[in-house]
C-alpha cells in the first residue's frame, strides 16, 4: 500500500523536499509516542512552517480523504500522536517562534511546536510566570499541551493549560483558518470555540497558534517531604492542609515502591522506611509562604508522619522536588515496558481509590508503583511489565479496567491529565454515557465531515 | 395567533395548572428582560420543578416545533431572555435548591433557580468562598450567569462564572439528559462539552444542575479610592498597580458623570471635582493585603492622583464599593431609557476607548456616564437618553456601532459580560468572522437540528 507516488510529489510541491520524510527508516521515529505498546508506520511525515503550509497540506487531505494525524514532540501518553495506516504526519515542531510577550496586558503568542520549557522560560524572562508544568515539559510542544489540555504538578494551585489559553489560530480540515479568543479578561462575544479545542486532541483542527495568559510570579517557595506509615495517614493530612484553607502548589506524593525506585535510581537521601511519601511546595508572598510552610510541618506532626522535613535552601527543595520529576524515569528502569495511567477520582476519593489500586495489582498479580497529584485526586498507578509477555499483558489490561471502572464509580474520571487518545477510548463511552457520545461525535462531523483528523482516536 | 389551546392543554397536563401562565396580564413581566428597547409577550409560560418536567417541555416542543426561550430572573442585558413570538418561556425560578456543598472537594451543587447571592451565602455559611459578583447577583440565577458566563467585578483576580464550573447537567432540546464533568480538578475525558455550553446563551440545551468551584476565603481586604484630573491617569495609575506585579481584586472606574450621579444618588460623600475615580480592593492574607494597600496608595500619589482615601474601616470599605456598585442605578435615574453596553479591549487600550467613547458621544450629541472594570478592559458606557425619541435613538444606535467596531480594531470583543442575545447579534459577525460564525451555527444545529430553543438569538 503506501501512499501514492502522486500524493507524495504534491506535498513535496506544497512544501520543499527536505521537509517531507518517506524512507521507512525515516518514518519508524514517527511510528509512536511516549505512550507503551502502540506503533504504527505512517505513510510520511511532513513539516509546516507557516499557517498557510498547514492549511495546503489539509486541503490537500482533505480533497483526497487521506487521514492526517498531527505531531509535536510525541511525549503523549495515550497513543494521541501513534500514526494510523497510510495517513501523513502533521509535524508541527519546525514552528518555535514565540511571536510576542506583552507585558501590559501579561499575554504570550506562540507557535504550537515551542516546547513548554521555552514558554515558561520566556515568560520567566518577561520577570512574568507561565504555571502549567506536564512532566514532559522539557520537551513537549506547547501545542501538544493545547491539544491535550495538559496538567502537572501545580494543577490544585494554579490549574491547568485550558485555565490560561486566551487565543487560538486554528485550521479547519478544509484548510479554513479561524482565530478564537483575544487578549481581553473577558470576552462572551458568541461560543468559546477556543475551550472546545483546547483537550480535543487534534480531532477538530490544527492548531497553528497561541495565546497564553501569564501571571505575575509568586516571590517566595517552600519545599518540604514527610513520610508515613499508611496512604491513609498521608491522605488525611491533604484533607487537613485543605481544611485549614491552605492551597499548596504541589501535594505530591509517592508510594513505598517509587520512594525505593526514585532513591535507588538518583539518590536523593530520601527515607526508605515508609509507606507513603507526600512532597508539598506553598508559594507566594514570603510572609504567607512562611507562615503556611510553618502550619503544614505542624499539620503533619499532628497528623502523625514519621518524619517531616522543610527544604533548608534552594539545592535541598530541588532535590527533594527531583523526586517526584524523576518518579517516571525510576519505575521505568525496573522493567522492560511501564504503563502509566491517570485514574483520576474527587479529592475525598483519593485514599479509597490508591487502596483499589493496590488490591488489584495483588490479586492479578501484577507489579505497580503509584505516584500522582494528591491536591487534584490525580492518581499514576504505574505498571512495571513487560510487552512481549502476552499473558501478563491481558492481566494488566483486566487490572486497568477494573481501575477505570471503580474511578468512574468514585465520581472520577478515567483520564486527568494524560487524554483518550487510542489507549483510552474502548474506556470513554461507559464514562461518558450514549448521549454524550453522540454529541461528541456530532461535533467532530460537523467540524471534520470527512473524518480526516486523527481518525480513530479518541472515538471508536 | 398565540398559542394553541391543545398544546396549553398538554403543558397542563404536563405540570399542574398554576405552573402554566397564558392571561395577557400573567404574560407581560416576562415580555422583558433588564434590556431597554426590547419587548415581546411570549404565548405561555411554564415553570418547571425537576429535570424531567424540563425533558417533558422540551420533548413537547421539539416534537411541535414550538419556540421555547429560558428564562431566570430576567435581569439579562443582552436581550436573552426576551420572548419571541408564541413561544414557550421556560422559568426556572422555582428550582432554588442548593443540593450539595462538600466541604472536602470544595464544591457546591445546585438547581439553576437559585440566585447568585444564595449560591454565594452558602459558600459562605461553609467558610468558603464563591467569587464570581455579577451587578445583579441580589436577583440574577446562577443559570442565567452560567448561560451567560457572567462576569463581574473580581474578574481580574478570580476569573468569571466558566472559571467556576466544574459540571452541568443539561437537557437537550431533543429531551434528553446529559451529565457533563465532576469534582476531580483534572478531567480530559472527551470535549470539554461543559464549556461549550457555559455561556451559550441558553442556544444548545438548557442547564438543570450546576456544580460549582469553591475557593479558600480571603482572609482579608482593604478598599481605596483615589481621583484623578483625566482618564488617562487613571488609566496609567492602573499599568503601575500590574506592572508593580499586584493583583486587585476589584479596579473599578467611575467617570465624571457617573461620580456625579452616584453621590447625587447615594449621598458617600465622593469628591467631585475630578475627571475620573478609581475604586480599588485588594484582598487576601492580611500581611499581603496591608503591603499591597501601602505600595498602591504610593502609586496613586506617584501617578499624580488629586486625592487617594483608603477606607479606615468596614463602613467606609463597603460605602466606597457601594459608589461602584450603584452607579448602573443612579445613571439610570437620570434619563427615560438607559443603555448599558459593555465593550471590552485589552488593558492596554483602556484609555485610548475611554476617550474614544466620550469622543464618539459628543459628535453624536448624546449624554453619556462610563464605568467598568479598569483591570479587565472591561467598560460600561451607558447612553442616558429616551427610546420614545426615535431620532435619538438611531444616533444612539449609530454610536454604538462606532464604538463597536473600534473595541474590535483595538484587539477587544463586542461584549465583555453581557451576552449577545437580541441586542448584539448584528454585531457578532463582524467581530467572529465568517469561518467561525459558519462553525456556530453547525454546532448549534448538530445540537439542536430544529432550532426551537431561544432562535433568533445570538445568530441573525
Amino acid at each position: 500500500m503506501g501512499l501514492k507516488k502522486q500524493v507524495l510529489e504534491q506535498l513535496r510541491g506544497l512544501l520543499s523536499g527536505s521537509r517531507v520524510l518517506h524512507c521507512k527508516e525515516d518514518l519508524v521515529s514517527y511510528s509512536f509516542d511516549g505512550t507503551a505498546a502502540l506503533k504504527q508506520l505512517p505513510g510520511c511525515v511532513v513539516f509546516t512552517r507557516t499557517v498557510d503550509e498547514i492549511a495546503e497540506v489539509l486541503r490537500l487531505a482533505n480533497r483526497l480523504r487521506i487521514p492526517v494525524v498531527t505531531r509535536g514532540s510525541g511525549t503523549g501518553l495515550s497513543g494521541g500522536s501513534v500514526p494510523v495506516p497510510d495517513c501523513i504526519v502533521l509535524c508541527l515542531v519546525k514552528m518555535t517562534s514565540i511571536l510576542e510577550v506583552d507585558r501590559n496586558n501579561l499575554t504570550l503568542l506562540t507557535e504550537p511546536g515551542a516546547t513548554t520549557l521555552a514558554v515558561a522560560k520566556a515568560a520567566e524572562k518577561a520577570g512574568l510566570f507561565y504555571p502549567p508544568d506536564p512532566g514532559s515539559m522539557k520537551i513537549s510542544t506547547i501545542g501538544g499541551n493545547v491539544a491535550e489540555n495538559s496538567g502537572g504538578l501545580r494543577g490544585l494551585k494554579y490549574g491547568v493549560t485550558r485555565n490560561y489559553v486566551m487565543g487560538l489560530e486554528v485550521v479547519l480540515p478544509s484548510g479554513e483558518p479561524m482565530w478564537l479568543g483575544n487578549k481581553c479578561v473577558k470576552d462572551v462575544a458568541g461560543f468559546s470555540l477556543k475551550d472546545l479545542f483546547v483537550g480535543s486532541e487534534g480531532t477538530l483542527g490544527v492548531i497553528s497558534k497561541i495565546l497564553l495568559r501569564l501571571i505575575p510570579p509568586p516571590a517566595a517557595k517552600r519545599t518540604m517531604m514527610a513520610t508515613f506509615d499508611t496512604m491513609e495517614g498521608a491522605a488525611s493530612v491533604v484533607s487537613a492542609i485543605i481544611a485549614a484553607k491552605i492551597v499548596p502548589c504541589t501535594l505530591e506524593f509517592l508510594d513505598r515502591t517509587t520512594v525505593h525506585c526514585v532513591e535507588e535510581y538518583a539518590r536523593i537521601g530520601l527515607p526508605l522506611d515508609c509507606e507513603a511519601m507526600l512532597l508539598m511546595e506553598t508559594d507566594g508572598h514570603a510572609a504567607v509562604v512562611e507562615e503556611e510552610a510553618v502550619q503544614m510541618e505542624r499539620i503533619c506532626r499532628e497528623g502523625g508522619c514519621k518524619e517531616v522535613r522543610v527544604a533548608r535552601n534552594q539545592a535541598e527543595a530541588l532535590r527533594l522536588a527531583g523526586a517526584r520529576r524523576t518518579a517516571f524515569s525510576a519505575l521505568a528502569r525496573r522493567a522492560p515496558t511501564t504503563i502509566l495511567e491517570d485514574a483520576t477520582v474527587p479529592r475525598s476519593e483519593l485514599a479509597a481509590m490508591i487502596g483499589f489500586v493496590a488490591e488489584v495489582a495483588q490479586r492479578y498479580g501484577l507489579k505497580i508503583g503509584t505516584f500522582g497529584h494528591m491536591g487534584d485526586g490525580n492518581l499514576h498507578p504505574t505498571f512495571l511489565t513487560d510487552e512481549r509477555d502476552q499473558e501478563e499483558m491481558e492481566r494488566v489490561e483486566r487490572a486497568f479496567r477494573e481501575i477505570f471502572d471503580q474511578a468512574v464509580k468514585l465520581g472520577g474520571t478515567i483520564t486527568g491529565e494524560h487524554g483518550v487518545g487510542l489507549a483510552k477510548k474502548s474506556f470513554l463511552p461507559a464514562f461518558a454515557g450514549e448521549t454524550q457520545m453522540k454529541v461528541m461525535r456530532e461535533l467532530r462531523r460537523a467540524l471534520d465531515p470527512q473524518g480526516i483528523l486523527n481518525p480513530g482516536k479518541m472515538f471508536e
